[in-house]
């Protein structure tokens, strides 16, 4: 089978600003690259409506995805004993489950998850097993690389090792995003010495562990998520834009329900606020590009809510936004916005949100990081540094806001 | 008329990956970019399709141009004298033109300039004078300022000094674009020293010139550009992408050009290749995203040429290059294109290019950059400095090269 | 007398690599960096023996020294509020204090002082006040002008705002050293967005505080601090390094207590192996380099244990260490290092160490980083930021350790 | 043979702020290394007088040689086909070379040559091939280890393409230092993309060139050598700083040849400013630390201008500066000098100094830097590129001083 792992003529490279260099060696990974399916998520952003806020962050889920392949690769080339223990099969499988765990993303995710039927860990396993290129990219390869692919992906795959390169605690996904994410926003709290953790990484009982040498970089990784979270994902600005989105999505499918033609106009949207089964076909369309044309579309049409959410998201109209405190408060925001002439069905939105720092080790969960110590003692990460104790056993930080138009919106 | 130009409630600011924050004094900065034409250019890429080599430089023309407004504040806060002779009113006008001096650019910009009628300067100076939010903005502030910023971009103003701020060849712009640009490709090679260009320059005889203790900075800028030029702009994959651009254009417009309702699908495309005026309405509507999403409706319409190019944009399937040679080798392209079931009319794009490192003074043209020698005279850079003396003087580099598909698509 | 803050003819810039550049504009602070008692801070190093570990940690006293003054200009120029409540002696004295803060330091600081008589708090005192070039320089301006300085480095000054800025738990001193140390010795951890928490600095009665939206900014320098301790201030190999210097100067001392002669021939050291007063012309003279020479002309002296201890420190022959368990295993080391031939007095040693991340405020004491919440009150930091909290509560890290030598030495 | 090639039991790796880690596999480099002869090199600034002007530029030639080394062991590793064609002998030989290449180096290295009869290329051969430390840890992996490492270091290697890679116009010691040197001055066009170089270097026919992919790079890199001479190692205070180095030695030297004992109490440099051979003990010996103790008891001395002149080195009060102009001027200089009481023979120092920016090829030379076109072709970098054309027939450019007290000294 091994002579099936074709290597390109010559090694290819990507520039990247995060990693120097995305380095390509296997045939299949530049052909995965250059898949449809793939290359349409240059059309969707890495973190949704967060450009809003930091206009830096404009890099797309393409950028992001050949990053963590590239992690994946560094990771199997310099952890200490990985490469000894994967077959070629794995090690391939690896690094298109690297690249390809995103595929199935829509855009501005999370938001539009939130209230159509789509579900992108299932579009990712569809991409990779369904009639596609992608699949049929795989399938040329080996027969067997779709499957264990979208194994690994979706935490099937019966070896953990795997999976826990991919997505786990302190995995390749979490360490592209968190320095990526870092880079284009140019907040720098998200910063952390990869190539120290990775050197302080090993294998131990077929799973990865951090050598106690390297807790200092782990408990910097852990820390730059935090800071990552309630200064950039969390932000209540771009919260504010998806927010909107949800409203308008909310809208939308409410139209459709009375009238299953109400969205004719936005043909590439429509099947996501329609009842019935997604096509891979519609799914491959909807990028935010499409969306965007979309609300520019929405911009002229009849519904004025429509007219004036799509207009909001365009032009960076964003609803203004507090703490929520009791429901007196509620009750008078909601008048108030009734007063302005706004529908609170659509124009007040609660959002809570919230962040575990470290999910500490427990019995029949994939959780924990687990750290070796100089006398060879395998200790869970919370019981190693007091640091992230700490994080573990401190007040979970909390979040919960009401989103809302403040002033009567003049016609764009 | 100083009362005029209101403070902000307290300064804003926005994160920049590039210059670290963006300050916001001025409400009608702030304003500004929160008006509709301003908020579009978050959907035009700053470098067209670069993204396709470089996956890096998704940044949007949105981020050049608050850098653009950034920089310009600096060097009115830094440079020497220069704070001195200008009025509030000209502070003012400049900040509004570093920030609007690219409003009016389209979707792809230089490729769709190419074969469309539209012209970005033309739309720029339109979106600052004519009825839109941008303009009732700024004729709130001061009705002579829609004139003033306008004629600074244009090059109209009458005080030389206030365009050479935005629009020369040591100018805000292209230390923005240089430094930006760099960033996000991840090509080092674009940097240089800009704190210490801004700390040796000063204004002698209402012009702003180096001193001589800035000369070193000053080789190395434009040194950088030489090689953003060569490794960036001028990348032939770029190229690529842009010549299919050009040719999906010319065949919507040639189909047009027979039948007037061709592009009816496609209606924020369709003004752009017809016949008579474009409204600045049908300007603001056309951006990347409904750009692109109309090349996905093409990839389902009933002309193949269309299909195949609008699906080669989206999907990455781009045109091969060689130099061009000579006439046999050029008609020999031409003949195996034909082959392939190809007309060449849409698929064999020649395209030359090249670039001017440094252009000396001449007699009445605004160029050359200016050095005050220690002795107090004046001297063109290239007379202070022998590296750039090399630049003016050598040979220019120039690169011809001719785009064709090699094999035949596949349909997606 | 505001007529004596004389400024420089022209502002005058060093290039510093973690500020960019240190700007000097009044004329005291250009003569003050040109004292003899200035310039000999070239010759100690920051770190003590820390480039022993850290290769590129050969950065100086006098490097941090000019640091701390570009960051409380920097500090009285951006801080909301600062500059209007200060008188410009004030000013100047602030910056006089932050460039002078160490002027007392001896050289490998902290080991010297534990087995001398030295304490560097008291010759910076002296050198401000008495019979100086610093001094003189300080006089000049004004009268009152040392006692101030001297009082705000010593915390005697009356207003605590001004020994705030140099010397508190967010003081320029140690944001100046943490990303100095982290930047010669390319520990990436001691990095943090000084820019943010000077943005969110401001005065609040007489007192600065951090404004809510800077609490993330301070969450990460506190644990920058922490990254540094553990990985750079207390390395083990440093602490080996400053042991054996502790050693050797106690042998010194010893030798000379037996025959006030003893150490004639190194006679820039011998003052601070002896009894009696030690002048400020002997301070002057004895710097790093006077030192090490002075342990070069030990390494042909007639005395085993100078030679030998001497020879360690000139050729990075370091002592061993292990953590201290029981006085069963000390004893076990004590009578293997007598077995080598080697005396347990000078030759097994035992370092006790801990740090304290945060200090929360207590009634009397200036400790304590206090927070103006968005509704205004003021809340001390560990109460505002559930990290700092854990940090503060959390068991605090503790290193028991003994050095010794493993092995019999060959000679030189 | 290879046996003798140990490795260390685990790989050893050294934090570098410029490379990230100096990586240490075999035994015989760690071994090296600790060599007090090598340790010794931690007291030799690498830019000797330079951090009088940049204070960054305080490292030591002990961090630029263990970056060489890393950088020799990063070409060996990644420069196409180079592993192939090298014995693993010559891999450690070039390795030990990488390393040892300026370990015969004094104090303020270029001064200090140019007084003394002390030449470091011979003091590097005599220490790598006589009676010391370092033989002996050569000798013992292979006789014939010290002969081809002093061979590859003084260009007498049969197979040039071993020297190549220390010592030429693109070799690991020049980029290391410009890279070093950008990094501890803060002067950012020191930096170019060392990455992208090694990537793009090959061998062919025994001997390494650039792929024509790497032209760029390259230019770059010869820019920031053309800067950081001009900007750093030419600054003209650190020349002064160097001139004073050179009248001080001048007078010791003067002094001993009327009386041969006069030196007597600065033991350590007496040798080098005596008649007679030196010996190796003398050289280990001699460092900045024993130099500038010397000069601190020079000041205290009888003669007064060895008092002046080791004053101004210590307490850097250096000469001024001017062009050079004609003899009239040099005359009236001289004159002014001898008026303020000065001795000219000591107190006017004249100085030139020029650039070449790139050595072509010449016959017989090993020089030129050779590209390998895409037609398989060998040029020399001045023809393939424009730019590089341009410096090596440009102008050179040239710099001539005179440096010299401007007022009467009050004494320290």
């Amino acid at each position: 089978m091994s002579n099936n792992f074709k290597k390109c003529h010559e090694l290819k490279v990507m520039r990247d600003p995060v990693h120097g260099y995305i380095n390509v060696e296997y045939q299949i990974i530049w052909d995965l690259i250059n898949a449809p399916e793939f290359q349409r998520l240059r059309r969707i952003h890495q973190l949704g409506g967060t450009y809003q806020v930091y206009h830096g962050a404009e890099h797309s889920r393409f950028s992001h995805s050949v990053g963590v392949y590239e992690l994946v690769r560094n990771i199997i080339e310099k952890v200490a004993g990985l490469k000894d223990v994967l077959s070629e099969f794995e090690v391939v499988a690896l690094l298109c489950a690297g690249l390809l765990h995103d595929v199935g993303h829509g855009p501005f995710s999370h938001a539009f998850e939130a209230v159509t039927s789509v579900n992108h860990e299932e579009f990712t396993d569809r991409i990779i097993l369904e009639d596609t290129h992608i699949n049929k990219i795989l399938r040329e390869t080996s027969e067997d690389l779709p499957q264990l692919v979208a194994d690994i992906i979706a935490h099937r795959a019966e070896r953990k090792l795997l999976t826990q390169i991919i997505s786990s605690q302190l995995d390749a996904d979490r360490m592209d995003y968190l320095l990526r994410d870092s880079y284009f926003t140019g907040v720098s709290y998200g910063e952390f010495d990869l190539n120290r953790i990775i050197r302080t990484l090993k294998v131990v009982d077929d799973r990865i562990v951090v050598k106690e040498s390297g807790i200092h970089a782990v408990e910097d990784y852990i820390m730059a998520r935090y800071q990552m979270y309630w200064q950039v994902y969390l932000h209540p600005t771009s919260r504010s834009f998806e927010m909107i989105l949800l409203a308008l999505f909310k809208r939308m499918r409410d139209l459709t329900l009375e009238d299953r033609n109400a969205m004719d106009s936005i043909s590439f949207i429509k099947p996501f606020v329609s009842k019935g089964d997604i096509s891979l076909k519609a799914h491959y369309q909807l990028d935010e590009s499409t969306c965007l044309s979309g609300f520019m579309t929405l911009t002229e049409c009849d519904d004025p809510i429509l007219r004036d959410l799509s207009s909001r998201l365009l032009n960076r109209d964003l609803f203004k936004y507090q703490d929520v405190l009791d429901n007196d408060q509620m009750e008078s925001i909601v008048a108030s916005v009734r007063n302005l002439g706004y529908d609170p069905e659509y124009y007040v939105i609660q959002d809570y949100t919230t962040q575990i720092l470290y999910m500490p080790y427990e019995e029949g969960v994939d959780s924990g990081i687990w750290v070796q110590m100089k006398d060879g003692s395998l200790v869970e990460l919370s019981k190693a540094s007091s640091i992230v104790h700490g994080f573990a056993t401190g007040n979970m930080k909390e979040d919960s806001k009401v989103f809302f138009p403040d002033k009567v919106r003049t016609e764009i």
